[in-house]
């Protein structure tokens, strides 16, 4: 049985350096809720020093929300970097699908990096894994065949740890598949929560060797926190002060007593 | 008269993807605020897929605020790709009057591209009408002038519709000219309302072909949101949440009630 | 005595404009607390334009937090520039000792670029004043010696004043030095505190010509906003918000009751 609170716990006493290079919509959010988890983040993307940065780092975040090729050479030195010494690298595959430049740099840091998971929402997932999906901007519009199967279609085909994000969260390596239920509508109104999502995750896969349990957890923590801001919330403003502070303040009891995620 | 709740629903129904090219100072809160008026907002910068990406919206925002060469060359390839699609393209001249790379890079938008709307404060659009005007980094701060008479110079001059925010906001096309007298001085304590505003109109442009009105509902809706969101707000801190709140929650009986617009 | 009221005031008064060229993380967090002080933020980094941006301005903020080559080339062009005009020039030294590119640009910064405050934290200031220092990403993770000596030694070796802040800001030009003890935990549990420091510092430093002075009534103002935000923050989300109000109301009587400041 997965213990979330186990892993959040570890975040907090170990404070993992969380070194990300991603996107300049939810870069600020992407730190703050690592920061709120209680671990530190670090954004840094030129090319000249993302690898001494990622070696110095406990995960990596490569997030494509608005890449450009530059970007994304900077993103293959760090992954390679952090490869060399074992340090689990993320990929949110922001967009993908959208264009040809979001799929194809997908698709080469998949091939040239070693990655710990693989996250995004059905559609990004759908298209990484061959099947047909639509994808509207950086939004989810449509997905042929069902969740889980796309995502151990993906795990399958990259050897990788998939986190596909949605109303419920299909986590798998292909042989182990935990399905996430927490989390509330409020979080698809928040610009971010799907950023901040995989940049959860790089923390609890700082901590945490086994992605799968990781990400679970992860996703698990910060769902719960969005459950807890939800129900106060008047609006996406107080929904996002609530979130921040709901993530601080997470406690056992409440993380044992809300954790809602099964082993399929 | 103007009915800008009718519009404001139909973004909501519609959810039209808001394209953006934008600056990296307030890029979060534009993308917000689509989303907190119902509509998919998203950005991407990269010469290699702008044009695919302005080509699957439905409005696209060019806000120059942090602008470089670089960056100017991926709006002309958005606006030139979003043109040949006619989806309906916002300038935002953040700034132009303080150096001469924004008032040239902002004459070569508007030369190169169709613009639905140029949105600015009065002192940018003054830059713009070719009136003594001066701008403080990217604060009005004074114009030559009276702004309806400003609007409608750069309307006359650029055949395009022009948005002149201020106290009271001038709309016009040079043939039909609005006034909204809604909104409330803290959004002007608050940084980022400016370039909000302007991915507000893109929204709205998105489902209504007159950017008059488009426009004009769009401030309209915004500047109600303001006046909410100031009723109890202690500062810049809670006005800000306060507004996103607003937004997200305005319904049609305040809409009708608050609507300060005139037709001139 | 100090009387940081009084610079408050003149900020508040002059509404002095501050040109930041700064990181992508925090950069609406610099400029939003500049404008919760009264004073106009701008940012602008294109090479073409930060010379003529720094020359209009009232204060010039370097903050490296997510530096690149690129951007250093605009720094170093824009502090040359307000160097002629005499408008005071603020580095923040984000995460120096952390990557060479870091330690390396600061330094070429402080060589090239007549600076008024260099700001850092304890280890960020120290590995700039050759004393062992470590810097884990962007936190202070250790410092051989203590802050004041630290500070003191900085500030003559480069005849700058110098801002080190921590749990007690240090504040010296080498002969004045100052302590600052106000402030609360819970800004270093806020992403951007730090940042946001130096562009407080330069909205004082810009109407307050003893930079000691302005960087201490700074700091103290913004530790004093601190300590009222945490009082009934339940987390890093009401604190943020009640940060900005706080900031905003401050008034004569709370920031002479509460100056925490020794000189030494």
């Amino acid at each position: 049985m997965l213990n979330a609170y186990a892993i959040l716990k570890k975040v907090r006493e170990e404070k993992p350096l969380i070194h990300h290079i991603t996107n300049w919509v939810t870069i600020y959010d992407c730190a703050s809720i690592v920061r709120a988890f209680g671990a530190l983040p670090v954004m840094a993307h030129a090319a000249e020093e993302v690898e001494e940065m990622a070696s110095i780092a406990s995960a990596l975040v490569l997030n494509i929300g608005t890449l450009t090729p530059t970007l994304v050479e900077s993103m293959l030195r760090a992954g390679k970097a952090a490869n060399k010494k074992k340090i689990p690298v993320i990929l949110d595959a922001v967009g993908v699908g959208a264009t040809k430049l979001r799929t194809e740099s997908a698709l080469r840091i998949i091939r040239e990096v070693k990655l710990a998971v693989i996250k995004g929402n059905s559609a990004e997932i759908g298209v990484l894994a061959g099947v047909k999906a639509s994808v509207r901007g950086v939004e989810a519009a449509g997905l042929q065949g069902n969740p889980i199967e796309v995502a151990l279609r993906l795990a399958h085909k990259t050897h990788t740890t998939v986190a596909l994000t949605g109303k419920q969260d299909v986590i798998t390596d292909g042989k182990k598949t935990m399905l996430c239920n927490n989390g509330h509508a409020m979080m698809g109104c928040l610009v971010g929560t799907g950023c901040m999502a995989a940049s959860v995750i790089a923390a609890f896969c700082a901590v945490e060797g086994d992605p799968v349990k990781a990400s679970t957890a992860a996703l698990s923590c910060f769902g719960i926190a969005g459950e807890l801001a939800a129900r106060k919330a008047r609006g996406p403003g107080t929904f996002k002060e609530r979130l921040y502070d709901s993530v601080y303040n997470l406690d056992e009891k409440t993380v044992r007593r809300m954790q809602n995620v099964d082993e399929v």
